[in-house]
């Protein structure tokens, strides 16, 4: 039996800390354990009392004449260490320790933590926990309420982690109350052993769970979790993943010395790596529910054409404006279908899209025109309005709409806009397997994130190129030499060198270090010339006047020469000079910004933008966490607001995409070659007109303090 | 009595059509009347039937021996005219037509429509409806229920007008179900006669409304609405109004020949209307409500600080996330106030903004916190989170709450996050008045819209300047030249022409024939030059290559003349040639696009924004109704996402604000003084920077068809 078996299915349990006092932890979770049919043996274990509700106590573990695959650990702080080195000598699995007081006071707790997790380790057991709410099984061959949550929730095929306890709370009272069924349910605490990754690995395989739910205040290790969640998209039988990650404003500022390192905010990297492997991030659990349910009971869109079926004109609007705003798009209703909703509903109704079937509609109307609509070959969803009006039998409508939907393959969602007399409907309902909503706006939303999810889950395999035409040793060099000199910030020249090494569109330039020789450069790289200051000191040329452009004759490159000296001897005295930097200009194309920042926890964040007041004003940056596929660095420019101005707009050519996801693809390999990078800003990066390549013009680029 | 006081509070009412035919809307209305407690006399009318529900009938209004107020009329559609003229006979005031098969029919529907109004006009009664819902008014006093709705909601401070049957239906049902008391509720049908603005202005004055919300499909005369709004706005006694206006997609395709015009939807200018009179816009019923509640039960916010009060971090740290995605700010706490916290409460607690209580805190640490924060001058309202944990008292924390809020004059908003046994925790603030929610989302959502609102309406008054230095006869004399013409384009020249006229900085010009005429004016003018094509038929002149920039001495002038003829001649043979118009270049400037379009219902929208790709691609502009007040112009210019590229960022200096808000108020003016305008671009309106003015650099006029 492995560990994560023995958490969810163990043959028996013993409860360490069990009471009989009221309203305690140690009362609640083994009354839950009683209370909800848990089906093997669960031994409560109390030095001081005979039994515990009923059933014998044991003084230790030890005494326990059973072999217990879990522990459920509620004593004391200063106690746990030493219960679960018993635990470990009897054989015991895994522990859930349920005890609070750890990591999440700081300090001293901290200490505390780690020494339960050596006490585990010396046991050999893996541990759940600590300060966590526990875990539940809903399935009937197990039926654990390990935990001491007041609710069980029912029996379904949504499996929940969460890293709070209270919002696990909230979450299982609305499981219970409402209408989400649950397979499992784990509250990860402060995730000293297990984490969120364990579980995800468990709940992939577990045939009891469709839809995986988490709410997460971080994640223990990215890159299992990218790897993971990438696994389920590309299982056959697709397991919608969805997850709240709180937190987003948390980050506070900090200090970057590049465009990129000051946009990129650990929000920005969960949002990321969520978006490449196919996690639906939402915001609420109102959310989470809602989206949860509908991937729950319904097969999943083909495409956002929506069909919207409705007794109130007003809500058919509101309805379309909903669905419009969160992505969908109303459904153009075949010929066909028209003329079949004009033959059965009366003259007045609306037989285009939103379908209104009247006031006075009876179930035979909501009938005819769900089958229509959902016969519709250009139709995805079809999102059913009910309320109640004189003539308005909801139970028969609930019922006529379960018949009618479960003869397709599309998902229907229904709003019964109504908050008396509905039990009856809303069974009926629940009973089909088709989500209802109280308002117009949510069943939109949810309809909407599964057409998201459908549309972007599965799709080509995560390839990632290697280029071969890189020179690592010449990216070595320019890195010692910077070291030699503890410096973290390069030359310009030195950047160039490196991104000319990893087969970057570098311009041809020369590093010089007189007037004269700046001028011989110029003549030789050809005119107009760029002259530029190079200088350790200098990291904002632009602000102190080091750059000038359109240099047309070798005079004034050698005037330009002596204007960048005194430019910076002006605005920082104590700069170190090391010379200028010549290149050509290159010919006009359109800018962009592309940078990396490195995430201590989600390694190299690339970034991809419109240069200038777009990235400064508008911050249309898209980031992704490296490694990056060749699909996925296309996304990333297509998923810019300012995609057009790449793309090309009224008559304009587009520019060269190739060129762009190419340099994409590069910095992510370098970036991933080399831990030595901190921050980089490639900006402008140029990309021309198609076919035409791309220029990086200027470029920062920032070690971190060591490796 | 006037005839709203008819509608409201009549003396008497007879239901015409009143019956006893079960699931009948004639049998639902007299129903509501005797069942909700009418403090006047009610007389059904019906030529069939002696008694309707044991009240006495009478065969028609003309033989009810009393005077009549109000009449409600359920009879067939064919027969209201009749109805409506004996109505008129016998001094009845006003007459709710609930009966269907009108205007919403089209057609002949539309017809039948005009004929009820026109017997009403002749029976010198006003009319609410028809395909109405009814009225409802709930004050003691009258406690009239003249609908078909199913339920009768309780008395409160919130009144409803509803454009929608079916939403107004929903809308009664959820503020019964849940929360909110209603103080008149309005179902305005078709609006043949009575529309919104006739009840916003009698709410406006009704001392039992203290929060008004509307439903609506459009508006009958915005310019009336948006005059009634600012003077509910002007108030002492504030009474915020909430408005869904939906439909927001409904537009559709249209023709437009500008910028401005093809970005100006009805929805645009529904947006700039509510937002310029004060009126908070909402999406969704639920959010109408939980806003409502807000409204109706607490004090306005004198900021948007926020202060989160939790006993569960995760959810503080949810409500924060919420908080700040709506546009409030954490409010960073006193040291006074964070002292006093870690004096109360347990050294686990978290004495910053979110407060956490902890989960076993008991009720005396939310009265304890709740004080604290409320008491801090940094704190402008307060959420509260509570979740049910194992020593959680729910009611009695909803007392700690209900105490101590009622002692500030600060808004306290409740998240009360459970889902079992909170009947009685609910009614405890119900009765309290603060606003309770289940997910933390909704909670700061409403709080963000109250101070929204709090800092939006009220302000300077809405003061039109009136420019005295404009030329009217110049523009009527260049109009008069077009229209001799026929034609709907000015000439740029021509347009030029109006805006100097109506004081714009526009730049010097000449209008030249021929290439020597061109060299000669750009002499004049001075170096170095601009010639662009003048055609009555070239409307997109760089898309052709009708513009030449950067023209340096004569020579260059008459070549670039002859070069125009020339690329007129290739790209549109048939286009008449008009000459040239030359200017000298402007210098560099930031480049925004002003604009206008007439729209048929709201008449002229003003467009500012950013020019280039940032109104192509990003759309980033704002429309306000014209005329607007110099305050509005500056908000219209602040309100843009890319204004910092206005204000001045990184160190660049601030543009001349000041010229750009007054190009806004003349074009204001403008439109308004000629109805011939149809849509307009100032694109580029360049703004120098601060002092320096501004320079119409380009411009298209359209005029209307005929005005």
């Amino acid at each position: 039996m492995s560990y994560l078996q023995a958490i969810f299915a163990p043959r028996a349990v013993a409860v360490i800390g069990a009471t009989s006092r009221p309203a305690s932890v140690g009362r609640a979770v083994f009354a839950n354990i009683l209370g909800h049919g848990y089906a093997g043996v669960a031994y409560p274990v109390n030095p001081r009392a005979a039994s515990i509700m009923s059933v014998k106590a044991y003084p230790s573990v030890r005494d326990i004449p059973d072999a217990v695959d879990l522990a459920i650990v509620i004593v004391p702080r200063d106690t746990v260490p030493r219960i679960l080195e018993e635990c470990g000598e009897t054989g015991v699995k895994a522990a859930i320790v349920i005890t609070a007081g750890f990591k999440e006071l700081g300090g001293e707790g901290a200490v505390h933590e780690q020494q339960v997790l050596e006490a585990a380790r010396r046991g050999g057991l893996r541990l759940l926990g600590p300060n966590c709410l526990g875990v539940i099984n809903t399935d009937p061959q197990v039926s654990l309420n390990g935990s001491f949550a007041g609710v069980m929730p029912l029996p379904g095929n949504v499996a929940l982690v969460s890293q709070s306890g209270a919002v696990g709370t909230a979450a299982l009272e609305y499981a219970h109350g409402e209408r989400v069924g649950l397979s499992k349910f784990v509250s990860v605490g402060n995730k000293a052993d297990l984490n969120e990754n364990d579980f995800l690995a468990y709940l992939k395989d577990d045939p009891l769970t469709g839809v995986i739910l988490f709410y997460l205040e971080d994640l223990a290790d990215p890159s299992r979790f990218f790897q993971l969640a990438r696994e389920v998209g590309e299982q056959e039988q697709k397991k919608p993943i969805l997850a709240i990650k709180s937190g987003r404003t948390a980050a506070g500022a900090r200090a970057a010395s590049s465009h990129t390192g000051a946009l990129a905010g650990s929000d920005e990297a969960y949002d990321a790596l969520f978006a490449q492997c196919g996690v639906l991030r939402v915001e609420s659990l109102e959310e989470l529910f809602d989206h949860a349910v509908a991937f729950a009971w319904q097969p999943l869109p083909q495409g956002n054409r929506v069909a919207v079926v409705t007794n109130a004109g007003g809500l058919g609007i509101m309805t379309t404006d909903a669905a419009e705003r969160y992505g969908l798009t109303m459904a153009s209703l075949a010929q066909a279908t028209m003329e079949k909703l004009a033959q059965g509903l009366p003259p007045a109704a609306s037989v285009r899209n939103p379908v209104d079937v009247l006031g006075d509609a009876r179930e035979d109307r909501y009938g005819l025109a769900l089958e229509a609509v959902l016969a519709d070959p250009g139709v995805d969803g079809v999102i059913v309005i009910s309320t109640p009006q004189l003539m308005t039998d909801l139970k028969a409508v609930a019922a006529a709409v379960a018949e009618t939907s479960s003869r397709f393959d599309k998902p229907v969602l229904v709003c019964q806009m109504a908050l008396e007399n509905i039990e009856a409907p809303l069974a009926i309902l629940t009973q089909a397997r088709i989500p209802h909503y109280h308002f117009p706006e949510e069943a939109a939303r949810s309809l909407a994130a599964m057409a998201r999810y459908a549309l972007s889950v599965g799709g080509p395999a995560y390839d990632v190129k290697r280029f071969a035409d890189v020179d690592k040793a010449a990216v070595a060099r320019v890195l010692a030499g910077a070291r030699a000199e503890k410096r973290r910030y390069l030359l310009e020249p030195e950047a160039h060198e490196i991104f000319r090494a990893y087969g970057f569109p570098t311009l041809p330039f020369r590093w010089v270090k007189s007037a004269g020789e700046a001028a011989q450069a110029a003549a030789e790289l050809g005119f107009p010339a760029v002259l530029k200051v190079v200088s350790p000191d200098v990291i904002h040329k632009i602000d102190i006047g080091g750059v000038k452009l359109s240099l047309h004759h070798p005079g004034e490159v050698e005037a330009a020469y002596r204007e960048l000296r005194e430019a910076v001897a002006a605005a920082q005295p104590e700069a170190r000079w090391a010379g200028a930097l010549v290149q050509k200009m290159a010919p006009p194309g359109r800018e962009t910004i592309l940078g990396m920042s490195r995430d201590p926890l989600f390694g190299p964040l690339l970034m991809f933008g419109l240069g200038g007041t777009y990235v400064e004003i508008f911050k249309d940056v898209i980031f992704r966490v490296a490694p990056i596929s060749e699909e996925w660095a296309h996304r990333m420019i297509r998923d810019l607001k300012g995609y057009p101005a790449l793309a090309g707009y009224r008559g304009q050519p587009p520019a060269d995409l190739e060129a762009a996801a190419q340099c994409l693809e590069r910095l992510s390999q370098l970036v991933l070659d080399f831990p030595d990078f901190q921050e980089m800003d490639l900006n402008p990066l140029v990309i021309f007109n198609e076919g035409q390549g791309a220029a990086v013009l200027d470029a920062r680029i920032f070690l971190r303090e060591e490796v």
